[in-house]
């Protein structure tokens, strides 16, 4: 383990002062350009050198010829080329004194033949200078607390607690959008493509002592450094969670990621052992990959894995008690003293089983306060699942019949879900127990969009709810947290690493 | 199976020409209203009386005294009242005349004990009068095409494609806006809560002659009728598919499932060997339930289970490869035509394996015209997987860095990305093949809608396109039209029925 995030030979990868820029142009449509454009519409605050063998200006920057010509030894080289010539300018980065690079070319050992004997050159080059750099093959690293992005699509939303190390630099730039749209966002992300030099394990390292990261996701298509990897992680996960998409499983999958980034993948069976022997929460797909590290990030960990479902729809809680089912989650019965204490709120028609059913809520308000702050007290369990349905034209219809006229209803509306997503988001910091809520609404709702904001995880699918609440459980047991396995010890129904 | 709709007991239910209401009154939060409301709403264009105590006019309708004083014998009652008085005024509604009836509340068989009596007394009731009855506890139907709408929320959407019988009314109601997100909607749904008189059963065979139903969707915490069930099923896969979710599998689902609606499951393999003998396919949740009725209903069958995926992008290429192999979908080699023919748009650093991995398009237009039209052409392939990300702000400022100003450059791009979204479509409708879009873009944004609002479906996920691919050989292998299999015969991964 790193004692500081200075030890890390990607320190100045994550975090550099000044950069030399090999590839943008004035022409949008070469590559380097967008990364240029990204750069700074992240707001770099050092200095960036293009290096270009014609233009004056690139983008508005002065351009030089050549690295031997910057003014300073930048501390990070970017280099987006054809790939025959990326030896010779990684050379003449050495030369000028450099130490860190991001190759993103691609045309290395994910092509074959010649570009396998490229790649070797590339990494006796760095050997002969002390270069550390990531890729080829990537986009390299995006790191919102430095306002550093050097890939080819611009970061979206606000910094976030996500650190991320991938075999695709896909899922680090298309996943700005999808979980910005979460209210979610990376801390730092690395892209680290054919790994010639840094490897996912480097960036674990790195992840682990970096003090924005509360967990870290790994997109995988195969691990070189299997040693490496299992001891990194075992000393990861005792203090933060690590999630992982492992796509190179299947003989499909296998060959996918050989042509896309020359991995040497193994069989599914051989990466469950070594997940499991290193403590790592394995994730099914790309989706699950950042629904376990939300509620990972977000919420605090259960003492054991009983659940209580709160719904007002029979059908959301089946499918939700089902999956909890499936999931090895157990549904206690509420206590006589929760039983007590909600009965003045249920209908007739309720049921105080587990799902508890309320049919519908005497006062709506209630069913986002009083309820959830009651449920969250149950001793008898350890998570609150909450389904929600809180369909603003109903609350505004609703309001419009008791006579509040239309214009005024649509602010009332507003103000009154307002209201209830805080309730919400107070009973989480009041009890400390994870609580997550499913919908089948659209997320970017304003109620739901709230309570993301807020800082309580809304799922669009009874699954992904479960799932994530699986995740919770997962990782108490690897922290030891859970000490009450019942007959059967402690097992998960599916995926579990 | 019926040879007519006419001939169905739920005709008139579905379809009815006049309905008396009971239960509806002045007051928003009396259940009865809002159901007034959602049917004035839709705008059904029958005759609707309302039955009250007091009231002279509920919701601007003049209201009667009783059922008795009504001008003409409607064709279907509505029930929303207290439990206790619901046998006497289905009592009523027979010595009108009346013989269709949904009965909306609740506090039946549902909640045991003095329910179950209740029940039975209804059952007989009604069979004395020859009543036949959806219910109780349950929402009663959704009929878009007839304007009909008996449920507590408004429809939301056009009439669409899917019939729907569900053992809760919240996966009725609550999926009108879901659906509505992908273009959705429903032909007819059907809530049929506790099945005291008509059943699921019932309902198959209505949407089964239904001309606006494409695919049939069902919902079960629990089958009363097996053997009708299963036959009724296997006449109707003849002509559409059927897809169920199935949540009284696990301990956890089964006891929910009783108290939601008193339903009786049984453990997951016996549904599954009924599913599988009736050629119904198997949702694992409701988001499967509707992705996969979705793809069935919009696309062709393929006639085997070679997927080639098209991808700019490694990382969701080989999610989605992993995904393929582990649903026991194949990725052939492209032919040596193909190949010569996509040649001319693939750029140095891309891969003609399968995943098609363009890395990048010389021409940003060839991949959402030309290739996929190519692509579709393969004659080793049956299905087209597309990864589609389209970022419009992206697309923007690239237009705006070739100069096009800002106030030009928002318009220009609309129309760059709905030239796109019609090359897709039209690929679509050319070749008689299925073609799928996955994205971790948002599916509101307007390029996936719009692709969407044209018939081509596109998922939030890789793993939900690869599964609904899946449903689709599936029921191809159902429809018998899968001649050429493999060494293994057909079989599927997970989760097949």
């Amino acid at each position: 383990m790193l004692e500081s995030l200075e030890n890390s030979p990607l320190y100045r990868i994550a975090t550099p002062r000044s950069i030399a820029l090999f590839g943008a142009s004035n022409n949008i449509l070469s590559m380097g350009t967008p990364i240029l454009i990204s750069l700074k519409a992240m707001g770099f605050d050092g200095a960036v050198y293009p290096v270009h063998p014609e233009e004056e200006h690139v983008q508005g920057l002065k351009a030089y010829r050549s690295v031997l010509d910057l003014p300073e030894v930048p501390d990070l080289a970017i280099l987006i080329l054809p790939a025959r010539i990326v030896p010779h300018i990684l050379d003449e980065c050495g030369k000028k004194g450099i130490k860190h690079a991001i190759v993103v070319s691609g045309g290395f050992k994910e092509l074959g033949g010649e570009g396998v004997t490229l790649e070797k050159e590339l990494r006796e080059i760095a050997a002969a200078h002390n270069i550390r750099f990531l890729g080829p093959n990537c986009i390299g690293v995006t790191n919102p607390y430095h306002k550093l992005n050097t890939t080819l699509l611009q970061y979206l939303g606000n910094p976030g607690f996500i650190g991320m190390a991938s075999q695709s630099g896909s899922f680090v730039t298309q996943m700005f959008h999808y979980l910005a749209n979460f209210g979610l966002g990376f801390s730092t992300a690395f892209s680290v493509g054919n790994e010639a030099n840094l490897d996912i394990v480097d960036c674990m390292e790195y992840l682990a002592v970096c003090p924005h990261t509360r967990v870290i996701a790994l997109y995988i298509e195969g691990i070189k450094r299997g040693r490496a990897f299992v001891e990194t992680a075992k000393a990861i996960v005792t203090r933060k969670p690590i999630v992982a998409l492992y796509v190179g499983g299947s003989d499909t999958g296998r060959r996918a990621g050989l042509s896309h980034t020359g991995a040497l993948a193994g069989p599914d069976p051989l990466y469950d052992a070594m997940f499991r022997q290193a403590g790592i929460i394995r994730a099914r797909s790309i989706t699950e990959l950042f629904d376990f590290c939300w509620v990972l990030g977000a919420l605090p960990l259960p003492r054991g894995k009983k659940v209580v479902i709160q719904t007002h729809s029979g059908g959301p809680g089946t499918e939700a008690a089902d999956f909890c089912g499936r999931a090895g989650l157990e549904l206690p019965s509420l206590s006589a003293e929760t039983i007590n204490k909600i009965s003045p709120f249920m209908p007739k028609t309720s049921s105080v089983h587990n799902p508890v059913d309320f049919t519908f809520t005497k006062n709506l308000l209630d069913y986002f306060s009083s309820i959830p702050s009651l449920l969250l007290e149950e001793k008898n369990a350890d998570m609150l699942l909450i389904y929600l349905l809180m369909p603003m034209e109903t609350v505004k219809s609703a309001l419009e019949h008791l006579g509040i006229p239309e214009d005024q209803a649509d602010e009332k509306t507003g103000e009154l879900l307002d209201e209830q997503s805080q309730s919400i988001a107070k009973a989480l910091k009041t009890h400390n127990k994870p609580l997550v809520g499913y919908t089948y609404r659209s997320t970017q709702e304003d109620f739901i969009r709230s309570l993301m904001e807020r800082g309580v995880p809304v799922f669009p699918s009874t699954e992904r709810a479960v799932r994530a609440l699986e995740a919770l459980v997962m990782y108490s047991e690897i922290r030891g947290r859970i000490t009450d396995n019942t007959e059967h010890g402690f097992s998960t129904g599916r995926g579990a690493s």
